[in-house]
């Protein structure tokens, strides 16, 4: 179970706050967290704390910590790093409910700063009081008018959110990327609830606002910036609560890069996780994992105005056949689909469009537009209402003022009735705009862009994000079906890897098909075996100690009688011998061989590789592709979570790029996509019913087109082997 | 030979003009252009033709074209496409120079328009006179004052190129582009020296605007939107030109879908070209072919104020660790190489660091900046002089006022004299920016950006483009070695497709290994060519009307002996009998068999194909990938100019999704990529000495190794088979 979040209690709106390094100067970090105060008229108390001055700016100081009131709401820190400790005590003991540490020299320095984090943590922990930092930069909660920051602020730059109307929360344990969020939003005039930079995470970290966040019916759409999440599971069920109220996440998480992910270890000071994993199992609650800076600011924005969007494509409405061509260009380069129109759609744009224009998608209404801005919203309004759209970009030069006081007066309050995210794009990048055109544009809570990229790359997250949700509810509901009751596949072994022959009757047992075999103990009754399987047969060497089998010969194939079966045996006892002198028949059980697997050979088919591991972090994920050459040069596989229905298994496997071969190409006949889809969920199933079991490995599964065979099986049990790189 | 461009004269600076269908409506196009013109101030003769006017706002009007005087420079047609064509032929009739035409209903609405075009052509090719249009929306040249559109331009919003200094011509065929590339630049406040909209290019095309800007000492970049480029091959010449006189071309052409390429010939009524093919053979020109319309933008601003990059990966300078594992991200998502620094340049940087930031690229300099910025310009000049740096991308937040007049008065100027491109990104989207601010990067010249994503996108293309001129510098030393002096395979067949065995002998002849063989006509023959070669053999039917041997068991594999043999070629000619009784060994000279073709059996190697093509319309072009899956499911090719130096092609091999199979995967010897890239410059050497080939496929060519092998040839002459899908 994850554990629960840090309730935030009165941090976020404080009815007190104590100013710990209040200064006269205006420049210094104290004088700046001032000024904000001062700008933002919070309502509250204020206390200031200032070694130096008696008063500031008119307002009386006390000279240590000693001397504040008890109960102080939020404490600010604004004092270097060797008075902190001291400051925390203190504060504790006057029983401070929480205190923003400014100062850095902690865990992002190394081993000795690490330890010193570790003291404040445990001093604050023990009185009770709640710690944001340290090396942070605070946080603002713009309605409540509490800029805790020292970032000068000019609170006429931001747009709170309204009771009823909602705006987004930002969170980020980088300062610079909670600012860089703030800003861009701000630019577009979007409403801000809060904006929270968490920095080291000492006690708060992002799972604890994130549940604020929620918990805040202002708070419409949140979006994060983390390096790293360090309570994964906790992540992963506010995420599920997230779905459940609505109220979409969107997540730039670095580290898809190796380069990345290294460079992120060394800032946070923290091992880098499973990125891939992770990633998996964050889409799987519906949370908007994005890849850059700018789709981070522009799926936010989308979503704000349409928090629940219905699936589908999108529609893209111009009056340029030109825009029309890049839209298509762009829209495959991306993957996001743009799709063909239903019959009423087709007849309903044929109605308003003259002759010689085309009712499809994308739409180009040719030139009509300019002189009836009225007929554009009709025809967002008709693409929006087929059912496989989902969203509508339309794309059109600002023009010359008359024409965007039409554009202000029609177009864009046609935009804002929309059902479905209606997105506007002015062409020309940021090339100039009337004044009252953006204002209308604002007002109207339309989500506005100067680019029609990157119009489409949001978009594209949004269509993922309706989808999610759908696939979520699915993944649910096959998720409350009763797990399997496998147990282990036996007492676990020292080392914690069985025997293939243990891990396949494991898998045989749950369902999974495996060769026909039996386990022999002398040649003799390995001839009996096979002569009851039938010829050919393979033989293996078993033994927990012995899981890379085939590299010191203990795996022979292609025996195809009883004089080469006996031949065989010898051969593998003399490598055993050769290679791993402790493995022997009928030495001290659980230290040698357990015997030598005998089996059926089986025809060729098509080698997948199929494997679960439980992220320790994340926990489990499974992992299917093609084996060979697909997997080793070309790393294409899919990433799968573990309660994933079974169709949309499918759909993942129609991801690979490998899918052709599933189909069958050159004449070959396609293999059983079910069987393997079914393979991948059971697999998922033990991996949940199982929490000891670190890693399975099936590779390979072999296809046929109507049924798959897991030729080879590989269990581990114990603590993970460590995240994959 | 490409044909010449049409010079346009006095087309772009006219001493007179002509505005046929002048209106004393504001909002009439009469009526825009008029407001141009005297908005802009244009210095020369200007003459009215209204049929219901004698005077518009003081200016006499004449009542028809039959009353201009002789000689006009630029006509513009502001009349509906019925009155056209008789204007035309007037205005020829008065020796104009040329005429500018916005009617529409011509070649982009089918036949009859098509016919309409042709005939407006005609007139105007037999009076000497040029034509802009039809369906087009003019051009504008902003230093000469000439803006003779429909769209109506605020002289003030627009900063022409001055003299010395240099600006962007634009030329599109679609006018909304046109429009929107002027927004686009107008918006960063860049000096453009003309915008040219060419429309259904009746006679004046891309590619003469093209040449005019060559010739104009003030265009210093070239922005292009081109649905179609009409003339390839001048358009090839032309780009040549422009690498020698060291001006980019920044080019976008739809395309790249197929579902664009279909949306484009509808557009424009014109066939679809080989988009692929033409896109290898403008970039070996390097032409600087962009995907995005954000990337024509971004791309032809950075090459403004560099127009001659020194080759190298870029350097990313930041105050923010988060940032840096962003760009990271980014930078590894896009294939731009951040490059490691020498270690002078490691050195240069942490004598200027402090000790807790790293000497690296990208570059985390810390809070360090905040309080120096005279040394973040440092930090960008050391940097930009590492050898392996091509440019330095700049990305800090906006900050609050006095940080902005920091960054303008140190930051800025020192990214102006940085001798790489040094771009600047302020974070933080469409946040806010002080005046004084952006007016100072304006007047700095440095390219500038509100997205780090848009900035490393840019920054990909102006090092491939720096990449593209040494490269084209050595593609031109390797084409100009003489050509191989093969001639053609024989006398032409008459369906133009030569017979394996001569197209064999032919690749033989040119230095290609193929397999030891001789043609046999009777299985005694055979037998004695076999016992030659050695066992076993392949025996293959050979005729012109064969191309598909395999297809009708005209190939027998693996004959190990003579007994075997002799089967074999009762077999085939069985086979050949059933399936294709027109071949007969002994009929009438080349309608027959030419013989059987027996060669010596090779080993096992790795299967690629290699092709060569002559694109109709933009020339040669080879192809080369892996056989079987790479090619049929994942489209893994590189399609190569035909001159290219050997040592590229092994580099194009290289980014084969399968280059690991060359180099060897699950300890396979790897092939002899250089024997590889042999044949593929050696396929392009044919194709440029023999124009009549069409196409060239060895498929497969057998690579092992040390060497290559052609176990197939299919030759064939003669008119193309028509532009590929």
């Amino acid at each position: 179970m994850p554990d629960a979040a840090r309730p935030l209690g009165r941090v976020l709106q404080p009815r007190s706050i104590a100013l710990v390094g209040a200064s006269a100067d205006p420049r210094s970090f104290g004088g700046f967290v001032l000024a904000n105060v001062e700008r933002f008229g919070f309502a509250g108390a204020l206390h200031l704390v200032s070694r130096s001055s008696a008063e500031i700016g008119g307002r009386a100081c006390v000279k240590t910590v000693d001397e504040l009131p008890e109960g102080i709401d939020l404490a600010v820190l604004a004092i270097p790093e060797a008075g902190v400790l001291d400051a925390v005590r203190s504060l504790g003991a006057r029983h401070c409910h929480a205190a923003v540490l400014f100062a850095s020299g902690y865990a992002e320095t190394g081993d000795e700063g690490r330890a010193k984090q570790a003291e404040l943590a445990a001093v604050a922990e023990a009185a009770g009081m709640l710690l944001i930092g340290p090396n942070c930069m605070g946080f603002t909660h713009f309605a409540a008018g509490v800029p805790v920051t020292f970032e000068l602020l000019e609170r006429d730059a931001y747009r709170a959110a309204e009771a009823g109307h909602g705006g987004i929360g930002i969170i980020a344990q980088s300062g610079f990327m909670a600012a860089t969020l703030r800003d861009a939003f701000t630019g577009r005039g979007l409403p801000l609830t809060c904006q929270f930079s968490t920095g080291n995470e000492a006690s708060v970290g992002v799972e604890d606002v994130l549940a604020a966040y929620l918990d805040d019916a202002a708070t419409r759409v949140i979006a994060v910036y983390a390096e790293q999440v360090r309570r994964p599971r906790l992540f992963l069920s506010l995420a599920r609560r997230a779905r459940e109220l609505g109220k979409p996440i969107v997540l730039l998480m670095p580290g898809r890069s190796e380069r990345a992910r290294h460079a992120a270890a060394s800032h946070t000071g923290a091992l880098a996780g499973d990125h891939a994993s992770a990633s998996v199992l964050l889409q799987r609650e519906a949370v908007v994992v994005v890849d850059t800076l700018d789709e981070l600011f522009d799926t936010t924005a989308v979503l704000l105005s349409h928090p629940r969007p219905a699936a589908g494509g999108a529609a893209f409405v111009t009056g340029s056949g030109a825009m029309k061509n890049i839209a298509l260009d762009l829209a495959d380069g991306i993957g996001l689909d743009l799709p063909a129109l239903g019959a009423p759609t087709v007849q309903a744009l044929a109605e308003k469009l003259p002759s010689y224009a085309v009712a499809e998608n994308p739409l180009d209404y040719t030139t009509i537009g300019v002189r009836q801005p009225g007929l554009i919203g009709e025809l967002v309004h008709t693409m929006a209402a087929d059912p496989a759209v989902g969203s509508v970009v339309l794309c059109i030069p600002v023009g010359p003022v008359m024409a965007q006081r039409d554009k202000a007066d029609h177009i864009v309050p046609a935009l804002g009735r929309c059902p479905k995210p209606a997105v506007l794009v002015l062409t020309g990048d940021a090339g100039p705009v009337e004044p009252f055109f953006l204002e209308a544009i604002r007002a109207s809570g339309v989500p506005f862009f100067r680019s029609a990229d990157r119009a489409l790359r949001a978009l594209k997250r949004v269509a993922q994000y309706a989808e999610a949700l759908e696939r979520a509810a699915r993944t649910d509901e096959f998720a409350a079906r009763p797990l399997p009751d496998a147990g282990l596949p036996g007492p676990a072994p020292a080392n914690g890897i069985y025997p293939e022959y243990q891990g396949k009757a494991w898998l045989n047992s749950a369902g999974i098909a495996v060769p026909h075999g039996s386990l022999a103990r002398t040649a003799d009754e390995a001839v009996a075996i096979a002569e009851g399987l039938g010829w050919p047969v393979v033989i293996k060497a078993q033994a927990s100690s012995l899981p890379h089998k085939s590299d010191v010969g203990g795996v022979i194939v292609g025996l195809a009688d009883a004089a080469a079966l006996r031949a065989g045996w010898v051969t593998l006892m003399d490598n055993l011998a050769t290679h791993r002198p402790d493995l022997t028949l009928g030495g001290v059980p659980g230290s040698g061989l357990d015997g030598v697997l005998v089996e059926a050979m089986g025809s060729r088919g098509l080698e997948l590789v199929v494997g679960a591991r439980n992220d320790p972090a994340w926990g489990p994920v499974v992992l299917v592709g093609l084996g060979g050459v697909w997997i080793e040069a070309l790393r294409d596989v899919r990433l799968i979570p573990p309660d994933l229905a079974e169709p949309d298994i499918v759909a993942e496997l129609q991801r690979l790029k490998a899918a052709p071969m599933l189909a069958g190409i050159r004449g070959a006949t396609g293999v059983d996509v079910a069987a393997i889809a079914h393979v991948v969920a059971t697999l998922g199933a033990l991996m949940r019913a199982n929490p000891a079991i670190a890693e399975i490995d099936v590779n390979p599964l072999v296809a046929y087109p109507d049924r798959v065979l897991a030729l080879d099986a590989l269990i581990v049990v114990g603590p993970a082997q460590g995240a994959s790189a």
